[in-house]
């Protein structure tokens, strides 16, 4: 495959993790992350110490819930959310994934430079 | 310290890690940051591969090198880019932190189910 091509098939398949770093690149929604990473709440709930509206919060839920990162379910008048522990990993394996290959030529260049010494 | 200025303290501390992952919501800066990983590069070697001007190149560049995760240097009229592994580690750390925090949560929830099985 052509670096051309390699870089338009990485840009496609990356949709994923690209909503995941979009949703995490604003304040309000990282809080809601962390918020729900200590167990489920609702809206209102999420609303309340945010001082923002629930039709804000409920926006930004929505914008996290097409992340992956969270889950909301709906019972009688009261939706939930919960964070969804998948959409956190598919960052986390993308950035864990680019420092390997950073790592991985350190090591290379290490190697050149103990080879150069002998 | 009240749960709303907790709030406030954690979203006035998170600046840094806001730019990054605001960084990395971009598919082309997503492919810099990959490009650069594999070792240091051009603005012009960057945007042959990625088919966009050297113009915006640069701005995408200027984005990332804002939000730490690459550094330039110019030397002559070459603006040499690279990566900036701390700028990947802040994002990484944001992420372990609270993967953490829902992994102690559920610690606790299955202590809690043991207890009342006994």
């Amino acid at each position: 495959m052509s670096d051309g091509s390699a870089i338009l098939k990485s840009m496609l398949d990356q949709t994923a993790v690209g909503r995941v770093f979009h949703a995490l690149g604003d304040p309000t929604r990282r809080v809601i992350v962390e918020q729900l990473c200590r167990g489920p709440k609702s809206a209102k709930d999420l609303a309340g110490p945010l001082h923002i509206t629930l039709a804000a919060v409920v926006q930004h839920l929505q914008r996290l819930e097409e992340s992956g990162l969270i889950r909301t379910t709906k019972v009688g008048r009261v939706r939930t959310c919960q964070i969804e522990p998948a959409g956190l990993q598919v960052a986390q394996q993308w950035i864990a994934k680019r420092r390997s290959l950073w790592e991985r030529r350190l090591d290379r260049l290490g190697a050149v430079l103990t080879a150069e010494r002998k």
